[in-house]
């Protein structure tokens, strides 16, 4: 069970064909690895495809070279001449533009090709996941769920359980797919944190939002913890749990993200409170990818589900997973327990 | 001895009057630190600096806001509507172009605002170190030399070296500037490389290039190292330090960096070499910023001296320093011995 890249760039030439352009040029370096299985240095890189030559890799000269060359033909650049000698000849070009820095696209501006903005559709094959695919974020999740179950944190400050995440990651042979979150008590009444100084205590309830990266590959997920939690700690947590559970349960193929997002603001809304955030977003390659607002959900898509209650100065609750749609239904691929005190 | 983001605004200003335009919107998160102090989550944000008010600091409402409130005024952002408010009444603004995305200045184009890119010009003010700039540098600096005293290879695999390099970075509560080279053997060859399976032995060159993120500043170091070098591996890295050394003596105050570049690409060619890669690059909040190319040095420059030899299928050394511009000479800030054998 491998990537089958021919496929996935048919996928893309459909793309080409149906906007009535020459040809994609890709600046994603996540775009890269799906459509050629190439693992890039930080350098810049593009990739065009046309709907006839095999796929162009264009980088920097100072990258080397140990790419997936079946899928791909490889051109060095040392400047940005060396680029549009590679895109001369193309009338159209459909590009990434929120992959694409505003200094390049009004450099290729000026060569008088015509540049359509082409960004989302370039992600539409990426939404729907194959088996191959669910594997590797399978095992990103497995690994996630070991560090849950191994961190201590009460006692530790949030910088010091997040270095201990981020060693562990590296112990276990992977990445972290974004910097880990942790935010306890009060702290954690916000949605994006960076972890600090603040000592965590028994009677805090700590969020941990964790993600890895294996072979490309992310899981992103929270969990909130309380080691003495009173009553009103656990009462918010039981709702964030039940908004989770009902979310899942409505998740189906066919249903539009932003319709089951509406629903999701109903839910918190009939329990007392407001919803803050986007209630999951598509994962793969990228941590935040397709499926989003007006995408239908479809059998094969890979998404989170991650409610979240947050009271300024008190603190917050989130619980997330990552789910499948197969037969038609949201399938869970976490197993870990989402016991407040564990 | 603290930033002062009030004089660091008004060159900001300077650049604003002497360019007429209204105001400037910068988007790098290094600059929006230098600017104001304020450490961001990885949330998109922005800055606007106009002549006359206090800088706005335009944030994601995910993110916390834990910021420098005296050096900006904070702006929470649902969506994009929320930032055109802030920007509205200015007619002509410069941007970051290399750190804005041609979504975001597409959607700002069709406001009818004059978008002038000024990506350049808004680096200027950061390439001139202040004392306390210099001495957060020189404290990342130290931290890098002390992995490099600590790091053992020779038996471990590229990969596996690179992964206890991250550790000790984490350990010493940094964070990797960039993921850190390691390139043994052949792969030596390369300039930028993705560290592998291969395992280290006595007789290779090692390159190892590491930099760390110390308090928003960067190292950025490279050693080579061979345990048992034969003849060979002996003089090539013998010339690459004498490349070095001679390029730092010719660092001089009113020296164009292109020059500089231009001299040591002599110094290859003399020694019977090519030149691969630029000498160096200016360093701080960013691993690469200015000075480059046309800029010329001044007193407060900080910037690498990276000379490198490349020979393929046999390997490589580089040997990368970095340098502050003080009293007209280059002085470097490391005191890391380059010896081949450890």
């Amino acid at each position: 069970m491998k990537p089958d890249f021919s496929k996935r760039v048919r996928k893309l030439r459909k793309l080409i064909t149906e906007s009535k352009l020459d040809a994609l040029l890709l600046s994603s370096p996540r775009d890269i690895l799906y459509y050629t299985g190439s693992k890039l240095t930080g350098d810049a890189a593009f990739l065009l495809v046309d709907l006839r030559s095999k796929p162009s890799l264009i980088i920097s000269s100072l990258s080397n070279y140990t790419w997936n060359l079946k899928a791909a033909k490889v051109h060095f650049f040392s400047d940005f001449k060396d680029i549009v000698k590679e895109i001369d000849g193309y009338n159209s070009l459909g590009f990434d533009e929120k992959n694409m820095n505003t200094g390049i696209f009004m450099k290729l501006k000026k060569l008088g090709i015509k540049l359509k903005p082409f960004g989302s559709k370039i992600k539409i094959p990426r939404m729907v996941k194959d088996d191959w695919e669910i594997s590797q974020i399978k095992k990103a999740i497995k690994l996630t769920e070991n560090i849950f179950q191994e961190v201590r944190f009460v006692g530790r400050t949030e910088s010091e359980a997040s270095r201990w995440i981020s060693k562990s990651v590296i112990d276990l042979g992977v990445e972290n797919a974004f910097p880990p979150i942790i935010a306890s008590g009060s702290n954690s009444a916000f949605i994006h944190y960076l972890p600090g100084k603040r000592k965590i205590k028994a009677k805090d309830l700590v969020i941990m939002d964790i993600g890895v990266r294996f072979n490309g590959y992310c899981s992103d997920m929270t969990r909130t913890f309380c080691q003495r939690p009173n009553k009103k700690q656990k009462k918010v947590y039981g709702d964030v749990l039940e908004i989770q559970k009902q979310i899942i349960d409505n998740a189906r193929a066919g249903v539009r993200f932003d319709v089951l997002e509406n629903f999701s603001k109903k839910l918190y809304e009939k329990l007392g409170y407001k919803k803050m955030h986007s209630t999951g977003h598509g994962v793969g390659l990228s941590v935040h990818e397709r499926p989003v607002s007006k995408d239908t959900i479809q059998e094969g898509m890979v998404f989170t589900v991650e409610p979240g209650i947050y009271i300024k100065n008190w603190g917050g609750c989130r619980v997330e997973d990552i789910v499948h749609i197969k037969n038609n239904r949201a399938k869970l691929l976490s197993k870990l327990s989402r016991e407040l005190t564990p």
